[in-house]
């Protein structure tokens, strides 16, 4: 960062995020790389973006957190060359091993359930977070390990909401590689712990939920009555090359995809057929299913009718009625109007839910921009309090 | 289908494609397969859904053609083996095996290019047709018959268009296996021919036009201001799995995300800074990007000052500017006001056209519905008739 430049920064009234909110920098290279590097920007911002009080809670849905000894697992199953994956190694593998600011931030971020988070929470205004474990969680580790870290795992998130009830609320991990467990594990969430919902990171090892082998998994959240949050993990081995060697596997566009994949499987294989009140939520705005629900509808009758996959069979209902009956989508990621209340319009103002994604997209601007939404009062308090208090079980504060 | 079920058919005011629009018969099984078979819907409505006379022309932009050799040359090439690509072999083996109604009807309308074309054309009201070798087009042929293939085809279209000046428009095939040739026959299309658009179906053999070697024919169309129309391919056999084995990997749900994903590696190559003025057309409603647009920006962003792949590199503007400036997109298969009008407000009415899909989706009541979008007549028209006059050369009517 040249002097001219940092000076430039500095007297900006706003110093948010520099580039997206700008756009003022742009040099015969490009945008990005006049002068900056990377630990200068994508950080948080300071308080001056601060947001202030509102007339409701803001309840950030999809917030995530990693203990210490999670990433010393992810270490060891890189070093040893355990995993085979390179979706899985190419993302925890950078975001561990980077020194750039901005990763720094993420690692610092993901391992506090303390004062660190408080403080940003504070500095952002968001006034509680439902914490789960970060993608991927315990799905690439060995069926054994994966059961009993998953454990590990709700224990503390269990212990920092004892702490601190009002401000956390959380998701129960879970180890997919063994269904019954699972089952068992979210029995002792909601029982035991007190966490009102399920994570899950998409895949695990490339296998997909819409397989009946795990089927245990949905029949406990049903029973349990806790919503599965559907979170997006690296892309399989046997899709992402064309997503990677472009540098579009991970959250920009790859992730997205791969969680509507999966989304839509669970749903054409009949799910919600057999576990009728299942509820799931999907981030990142649905994942853009929203904004697919008249062309999914008429090509999985055509599909369906043309009998052309085994795969593919009858369900009872539409798969637009399915995303507006048994899916909530939350904003995490997609910090922009329009997407939000085009899916409110869709699916119904009951089913969109405000998130921030901390630490991966910490972003006080953001914040104070969706306060300023063109949008009533009401629907507002739903996006922001009541879809979340009513979706994860969260006493109403007297 | 039973004679209780014809007879209640049979008295449904407007017979349209019966699931989408009537969504009443739900049987224990399900929607689908209550005394009905697959030739009995998803065919094309008769002449009581025929939408009547508009203040605009009807200009449809996504609408398909196939010459009888090229289905030849797709039927040895499966039979031989000589293609080894499951989604190629799963989507043209089956269209050109079903004995299906759906199946006879869209091989004969692709076929077409007089009487029945224009049968249906008046049947639903569309004015004018700008047509495209259907997918994958030559694009999975050897590089020497593909070369001559696209010249039989545009010349075979191009007789069809001097039959029929006022109702058919059409499109440049060319084969990107080799771009120099492919620039050559950009060039004998405009200037000899008398088109002023290109049809690329995404991928060609898992290579994508992100790729330099291809960029001549970027060069050729910028030279000429022929648009490229990016259209869906199957997906390459390095991704197809996990959509094919559940059904998605077609037009439910596969064709979006792939060709979303060689549209955002073309952005993010860079080939808009090198070709400013190359504008591309993306159908499907632009396959979900104009709903990604805010993350695209952000997370693209990201991941350019992360460093994490060589293949990201900085690019003058961002993603969604890109989207703006360089992309038209279509409604094909989205016959869907609310998304309609989301692209619209996010891109710029001049962005967004008209597209029927035909044969694939031939639906006179979508028309019709279309007409009867809550949505100002001046932007009414830009949608139906002169972004499309503008965007692919169309002389206006006296």
């Amino acid at each position: 960062m040249t002097a001219k430049f940092r000076q430039k920064l500095a007297h900006r009234p706003r110093p948010e995020y520099f580039w997206l909110h700008s756009g003022t920098c742009q040099g015969r290279a490009g945008r990005y790389d006049r002068g900056m590097s990377q630990a200068d920007i994508l950080l948080p911002s300071p308080g001056s973006a601060r947001p202030g009080k509102a007339p409701y809670l803001r309840i950030a849905t999809e917030e995530a957190f990693a203990p210490k000894e999670m990433l010393e697992i992810y270490r060891r199953l890189i070093d040893k060359g355990e995993v085979d994956d390179p979706g899985f190694k190419g993302l925890m593998g950078f975001y561990m091993s980077s020194t750039s600011a901005r990763a720094k931030h993420i690692i610092a971020g993901l391992q506090d359930l303390g004062d660190l988070r408080l403080k940003h929470m504070d500095d952002s205004g968001v006034d509680m977070q439902v914490i789960a474990l970060t993608s991927p969680g315990v799905q690439f580790m060995e069926t054994a390990e994966a059961v009993s870290f998953a454990q590990v795992a709700n224990d503390q998130l269990a212990d920092a909401i004892r702490r601190h009830p009002t401000r956390f609320a959380g998701m129960i991990a879970v180890a997919p590689q063994d269904p019954t467990a699972a089952a068992k594990e979210i029995e002792r969430g909601v029982t035991k712990l007190g966490m009102h919902s399920v994570i899950i990171n998409s895949h695990t090892k490339g296998e997909y939920l819409s397989d009946p082998k795990f089927w245990d998994i949905f029949a406990a959240a049903e029973q349990h009555n806790t919503p599965i949050y559907l979170h997006p993990n690296s892309l399989p081995k046997n899709m992402i090359q064309p997503f990677q060697e472009a540098g579009l596997d991970g959250a920009i566009y790859g992730f997205g995809v791969e969680t509507g994949l999966h989304a839509l499987r669970i749903i054409t294989a009949g799910v919600f057929d057999r576990f009728p009140k299942l509820q799931m939520i999907i981030g990142h705005m649905g994942e853009a299913l929203p904004f697919w629900l008249y062309r999914l509808d008429y090509m999985h009758r055509a599909t369906v009718l043309s009998q052309r996959y085994e795969s593919m069979k009858p369900v009872k209902k539409r798969v637009s009625e399915y995303l507006k009956e048994n899916f909530y989508v939350t904003n995490s990621g997609v910090a922009w109007e329009p997407a939000i209340k085009f899916s409110q319009d869709v699916l119904g103002a009951d089913r969109v839910l405000y998130a921030m994604d901390y630490p991966y997209q910490y972003e006080a601007a953001e914040v104070a921009n969706l306060d300023n939404m063109d949008m009533s009062a009401e629907l507002k308090k739903k996006f922001f309090q009541t879809n979340a208090e009513r979706v994860f079980n969260i006493k109403p504060r007297p």
